[in-house]
Parts: structure tokens; sequence; C-alpha cells
């Protein structure tokens, strides 16, 4: 991962401005050649992170072009009132000035504790440190510094797409991230929000990991055009899916990724429905903390989605064991769908609903008690 | 509750029958001196234990007329296929048998494990002894034979009415309560079906513990008439709302019962689903692990609910302390709302949307690692 950089005409850097106090990188930077195209999407939360309106106030000013992406974690500015938004407002101007781009080119964004002030002062003084060290080769660096309680890095690359993305908790769509950046030196496609939604679609709306959504969900999708190919969905797709599917596997307290798949749906939303149902189920998640192959929660928590079916005609499976088909439990196989969720770092539960031929897939992670104490200390 | 009894023609008894490996009582009996009137309320899960469609089928063919209640707990007989309903029509076949009854007059009840067959011959091995020991003064018997990982028992009488319930976990509505039994010595009401929805919509259904509805979930309200008062929902809500804060406040691993109060939403429903959705959001639930008065948590879980608000306007409180006030977070009543995370074993948490004058309170407990480990053993 350290090998890789942004993609031609993108340079970047991450460093401590002492936001955190374990002084843990905290402030990211990138910095584009020119003010590149952009799209980007947003929490649909009612509670907004002060950068979210201004940062639809940038874009829809600046027709999506973006000269500069500055994020700070270890705090969301979130719930700071007007005063808040001012200094989200504050911030891209001092950064615009440096860079002698305008103010609406770019965007700051803000992660980490709800209700605090954000440290103005801390992170102008880091900036021009920062633009210092940005540096095509600073996607190591950028993608560590916007993390919270993730335990790493989340970069992928895939042909002309470099994605960097931070999860951890209060993870759910809509979005399913609290973070997701895609990078392109390829050109964006004429309508880059409806292609973006499609892919959140496929990805980050996939991925849950504790039914909570953020109010500072944020993805974004910026291409330089540096080179003439025009990015789309297939190259978008992939990154996207990767990043969503790291999003979970290292969910706050996760031993287990867990990918869960819903066939047999009457259509694909039902299916998503029963599969995000599973996902959020306490209980299924527990069962896989234990190794426990509890076809019964599976099937009791896709029987409580809303979704018609008949339980006597499903099918229930973990990993390679199907453990529950046609109203008989198969015992036998408890030992194999066993061995799975002991052996295997990434593990498969799935229902078939016998209802239609529709099918989804969300991943998620198991709910450990190290999850409880990470939240429940949180913020002492 | 010891000195407690069931209503006037009703008597009761527990035992251990030998479902539960632990030796633990797990097989209750009530037993009416004549068939009375009954009205059932059942999960609205798609998957159904198997005494459910039996019940349904008893209930229409008597007429609603109910001479005996059979539960056994440590084994939920469900997801056992037509085995399954085939063993609770012989139980209830059994049991009527004996005490001269119609089979039809007859429910048998199961909790506990989902997916093992159901041990019938240590059911009726057990009966024997069980009508023996049915007496007036059974109830804190029977109550206890009904448990699975409850901690205590759920009693509460109020005039006219007695009512036992268990919970614990996979505790949501609809119905938000594995078992809740509304005893009366009086007539109940011409519908009293309706009535017993009604009471149930204001109290299980305010409760959550992890927001996964069993398969078994049933409530059921039997009178006798032997006391000439009509019983309505006057005499039924009050114990059922306070047997349900029970369940809330005995959910697996909680050291804290949760009353969520949601003001200023623009009708009921919204209020209600708000409410909800601040009960069920772990990082809420763990805040209050941590005796943290996380007031962004619960307003980013009222702003995901669905229900338009202004965030803005909004007034945040935990216990006594206003911690959050038209926009801006009122730091220094922090220390009030922790002491009354510490102290009270009954919490607070509000909010007021400033959107509407109707209001709602749900009622659940914190999300502890006990609650982890207790689902990741519950098998093994």
């Amino acid at each position: 991962m350290s090998t890789l950089s942004f993609p031609q005409g993108f340079a970047g850097a991450g460093l401590s401005c002492g936001i955190k106090s374990s002084g843990a990188p905290d402030l990211a930077l990138v910095l584009a050649d020119a003010a590149f195209p952009a799209a980007a999407l947003f929490t649909t939360n009612q509670l907004l992170g002060a950068h979210i309106p201004v940062c639809r106030e940038h874009l829809a000013a600046s027709g999506g072009l973006v000269r500069a992406l500055l994020v700070n974690s270890g705090n969301a500015n979130c719930s700071t009132g007007q005063k808040g938004i001012a200094d989200n407002r504050a911030l891209a101007a001092t950064l615009a000035a440096r860079i002698g781009a305008r103010t609406e080119e770019v965007l700051a964004l803000s992660t980490g504790v709800i209700g605090a002030p954000l440290p103005v002062a801390k992170i102008e003084a880091a900036l021009p440190a920062l633009l210092d060290a940005a540096r095509p080769e600073g996607l190591a660096d950028f993608s560590q510094a916007i993390l919270t309680t993730d335990t790493r890095p989340k970069v992928h690359a895939e042909g002309a797409v470099v994605g960097v993305a931070k999860g951890s908790g209060m993870i759910h769509p809509d979005l399913a991230t609290m973070f997701g950046f895609l990078f392109t030196a390829g050109r964006l496609p004429e309508d880059a929000h409806a292609c973006l939604t499609a892919v959140n679609a496929q990805s980050f709306q996939c991925t849950t990991v504790d039914g909570d959504t953020s109010p500072n969900d944020t993805l974004v999708l910026w291409g330089s055009g540096r080179q003439d190919e025009e990015v789309g969905r297939v190259h978008l797709d992939p990154v996207a899916r990767r990043l969503a599917r790291e999003i979970a596997r290292d969910g706050e307290g996760a031993s287990r990724l867990i990918t869960v798949q819903v066939h047999g749906a009457p259509d694909e939303a039902a299916a998503r429905r029963v599969a995000r149902t599973i996902a959020t189920s306490p209980l299924t998640k527990t069962a896989v903390t234990g190794r426990d192959p509890n076809w019964g929660r599976i099937l009791s928590a896709a029987g409580r989605a809303g979704v018609t079916f008949d339980p006597e005609r499903a099918r229930v499976w973990v990993g390679p064991a199907t453990l529950y088909l046609e109203g008989v439990p198969q015992l036998a196989a408890e030992g194999a769908a066993h061995e799975h969720l002991v052996n295997e770092e990434e593990v498969i539960l799935g229902v078939d609903l016998a209802a239609g031929s529709a099918q989804a897939e969300v991943w998620t992670c198991d709910l450990t008690a190290d999850y409880v104490l990470i939240n429940a200390n949180y913020r002492t």
C-alpha cells in the first residue's frame, strides 16, 4: 500500500496537528494541479456535520470543480451550530488563499467526536507544513490521517481508479461509510453524480457495522482527466466494493467480515431488506462472535424483515454447509459450518427464501465485547 | 411476589422436567376451573414457533375458551417442521385427556433454543407431578419456570389483574415480549382481542432489547369471570406497561433501564419511530453502558429515523439535564447528566424535535459486553 500513489494530477499528505490527544495523524490533504471535476454524495441523516451544507454550496458554486480536499479526524464539527459552519467556511477560505484557489473550489471535511468546537487555529497553524508535504506519493499518509477508531487504512487501486475510505463505527447505509474517496486520472462521465449514486448503491450502501448512520458521511469522486479515458461504473465499482468490504472487515471490535447472501427474493429491494436485517441483527452477529452456526437466528432475522416467504421452503447456509433445508435442520452439517466460522476471517451467512429469483449481498462484521468497550469509553 | 396468587378460578405450578441441562425449572402450567374466555396475540415474524399455528387453530375451534396453558422453556420448538407441530398437538392432547378437557381448550407454548426437537417424552412424564402441584399460590413457581436468560421473574398485580412476563433477548416489537400473560377474575370485554391489541400497543410494543423479534412471542389475556367486573384497558394497561418495563430492565446483560422520551413530533407514529431508533441504536446504548451523556449520538440516531426535523431547533436531555438546546451544546450540564447515568438504575434519554406536538416513550436497556458474551455462548 505504501508504494501506491495518487493518480496523475493529484498530490496529498497527512500529519498530526494536535486534534487527537494521542498525537496520531489527524489532518489530511489532497491537492489538485488545477480545479478538476468532482461529484459527491452526503449522509441522509437529518443531523448534518457542518461541512455538509458548506460542501454542497461550494460544489454548486464551482460547478463541481474542486482544487483541494482537506480532511480532519478526531472532531466531527457536528452539532456545533452556526459557529461550526463559520469555522468550516473560514478553514476553506484560508486554504484557498494559500493555494490561490477560489474558496468554493475547496472542500473541508471533518470526522470524529460530535459536539466539540473545531480547533480551527490548530488546523490553520498546520496548513503550511501540510502543503509543503503534499506529493503524489502521499497516499499512505493521507489514508492514515483520516482514520478515527479504524485499526488500519483502507486503500485500493485498480485500473484507472484509486480509492481511499475510512469507516469503523456509526456505519450504515445511507451512506454506509464515514468517508470514501475515489480518485482517477481519467475523465469523469457526463453525469458523474448519477454514476456515483449507482456505484454507491452496489458498494457502500451494502455495508453496515452497527446500523447507526453518521451525520458526516461523505463520498467523493474526483477526476483529473489527465488520461484520455472515461472512467465509469465498470472502473469504479470494483474499487468501491472492495473499500466497502474493508470498512465492514475493520468495523469497531470486529473479528470477522460477514457476507450475508440472500437468494430467492421477490425483487432486489426485498433481497436487500432481508440481507440488511440479518446483517444488523445483534443475535446473528454475536453468534458469529461465538463461532456458533446458529441458523435459527439467521432464519428468525429474515422472518422479521417484512418480506413474505415460507420458512418451510427456505434454505439456510453458513459457509459451505447447508444447515436448514425445507423445514428440516441439517444437524450433520453443523460441524462443517463451525469449522468455517473458526477458520475463515471472511464468513458467509446465506438464506434462500424460495420466493422469487432476486438476490442481494450485504457486508457486515461480528459484534464483540470490544465493540461495546470501544463505544462505552469513546469520549472518556 | 411470592405472596401473590393467581386470580380466582386459576391455579398454577412450575417444575423442572429436564429440558434445561442446568436443572432449572422449565415447565409451567396454569389450570382453569373451567374453560374461560381468552384472547391472544402472536409474533409477526414470518418464522413461527410450532405452537403458534396450533394455538391459533385451538382458539378458533374453542371460540376462545381456554382450560389450560402449558409452557416449556429451554426449547422453542421452532424450525422443527411438521414434526414440531405434531409434537405440540400431541402435548396438548395428552394434557387435555388428563384434565378431561377438549384438546382445543389447551394452549401449549414453547420458548428457548430454535431448531432442536422438543423432548415431548420428558414433558409428558412430568405432567402428573405438575398437575398435582397446581394451586392458586403457584404463581411464583409458574413465573420462574417460563424464564430463559431472564435473571428474575416478572410478576405484577394491580387491581383485578395479575400479569406475568418473560423477556430477555430477541425482544423487539412486534411483539416486544417473548411471553406475556394477563390473568383476571373479572369478565373480559366483548371484543377482548381488540382490547388486548390496544393494551399491547401501549406496553409491550414500546419495549425493545436488541431489535430482534422472536418467532415465538405470545401475549395471552385470560379471564375467569368469577368476579362481576368487566376488565378493560384501564385495568390492563398499568399491569402490561409495568411488565413491559420489567422486560427492558432485565434485558440480556442490562445494567440500566432506559426510557427514551420523544416530544415535539409531527404525529405519534413519527414520535415512536424516532424513539425506537434511539432505543435500538448500539451507540446510544453503549454510551449509557459507559455512563457517557453522549447527546450527539442521541441526536444523530434521531436524525436517521426518517422523520423530518431541524436539529438546530431540537433539544436533547439526559435525566434532569438539558445537554443541547437550539443548536448549542450545554457543556455545563454534562456533569449532572453523568451523575444521573451513574446513580440511577432507570435513566432517561429525551429529545424534543420541535416539529409538532406528539410524543412517545420507548423502554430499552443498555448494551453491555455481557450481552455479547451471553449471546456468543448461548448454545455452547
